[in-house]
């Protein structure tokens, strides 16, 4: 039951992070082919980096085209439908959180099936949930999500940790993930929500003699 | 036959590629080794991608120095000539729109030579065609090619796809690659002198009551 | 000796360019896991791309905590004490510079333990050099520092080819990699503190009639 709990979340967060690539598009006006082409990128663009980091290659789509069908079907819905939508921001910002949660939690599993050390499992969970979005605001010319003063990036990183920790504590495996997938959605809920941000840096003036 | 031909595209492809980022380092005035860097980058950058996702490493040009001595002989020619040509600006976007056709088609080939499935394929040709000027634009914060609105990363979508099909036919090897590339270079040849473009999605109003 | 010499300097390399990501996310007023994820992906980013290039797989921080564990303490220790710095620009391109000396010469080491020919390792050592600070201003929407008119690459492209150069020399290891990372240094300094440049490309009216 794990395995396809495991495949069906995955192809979830392919389809709607692919759905944020093609709402990128259509503010860009873009034609089909850019919706397709940034579909794809967004879609799978974070696993492609943990695979290829793990050296775990060819990566996980070149073998599957089912991925690539899948966000080429939502980036033509999307171009055909995204009229019909009043908020398409809001809407990608609320698609994008769910893909975060997502790609945090499956990314940290896979890390940990290839053995690697705690903290680099939680790293590769932020990233692979993180990294479809970069390439998506790069290649669009967007100011990055990351810079973004809501939480965001720390919302995966929660993902990932809850992961980590819980599969540490040897709780099974299917709970875990959507334990860690609940946590890092909530908390990016929460941010998108009430506007929730950690406290940043401040430059304060240099104190020139201390007490 | 065929290994000397495809050969001789691969490296007119390096070459050409290799002078569109030089030419834009020209448009940024930057010093001879900065010509170089962003010759080499953009000559070698699609095709470094493409062999780092289907897991064929050490990349490409890592074994072959002849690669990089073509991008940087290429970068010391513009740095030396360019200002005796007249439309840099245009002589870059024709030698982009070579590169484009020759990478689509000739990545299209190795990908199928790995035996990945069809579309895996097209999607592969059309990232080696065109992640070189990506990282170009990106490296040089130029807006990137694939926002502009006439027919661009399609073209490359064209070749790969002739090259795919043709394949699947069992047409002979060597008239596939010439009419993938020629294909793409048509494409965005007409897109280039007459301004084609695909439609564009276009915003409209929600409507509220279908009829 | 070499050993210990090599990781004490690959170590204080992390460290430093982990430093210039903090700073800049100092900068952006960026929360604390902007600060972690930004010193992480600087500090680590260039050493990855190039065991991605030359496929040594996973690349060098998955299988070492050590890495994540040194970027995630510079992130922290900046966060806190950042605003006691007078000119936090300024230490940013001090410690960059360091950290360019120091990874062009031991990129260019590994990739030569890895056989590849002499022009390659100047660019792997280079691409070393310089794709972290490129990561981290491409995710900060910063102006790229390879654009910037100062010799920069220069110094990366020095440092490697020293390195280089003396190895084919047989000259005995730690002291290469010692000269390879002060010659490099010493480039980019005189640079910083001079405004060193090299002549760069400068348009000049086409000439229609050569006399």
């Amino acid at each position: 039951m794990l395995a396809s709990l495991v495949a069906a979340l995955d192809l979830l967060g392919v389809a709607v992070f692919a759905a944020t690539g093609a709402l990128t598009a259509s503010r860009k006006q873009l034609d089909i082919v850019g919706f397709a082409l940034l579909a794809a990128v967004t879609g799978i663009g974070g696993g492609t980096l943990r695979d290829l980091l793990i050296g775990r290659l060819p990566v996980f789509w070149v073998g599957q085209p089912l991925y690539l069908a899948v966000t080429t079907a939502v980036a033509v819905l999307v171009f055909f439908v995204a009229h019909r939508i009043e908020s398409r921001y809001r809407l990608l910002l609320w698609l994008d959180a769910l893909g975060l949660a997502l790609f945090a939690g499956l990314g940290a599993r896979i890390a940990l099936l290839h053995e690697v050390p705690a903290v680099v499992a939680v790293l590769l969970g932020t990233m692979t949930a993180t990294f479809g979005g970069i390439l998506r605001d790069l290649l669009c010319a967007e100011l990055p999500l990351i810079l973004r003063r809501e939480i965001y990036v720390t919302a995966a990183v929660l993902a990932a940790a809850v992961y980590v920790t819980l599969d540490r504590l040897a709780v099974a495996s299917d709970l875990v993930l959507l334990a860690a997938v609940a946590a890092g959605f909530a908390l990016r809920a929460l941010a998108l929500a009430k506007g929730l941000s950690l406290p940043v840096y401040r430059p304060r003036p240099g104190r020139d003699y201390p007490p």
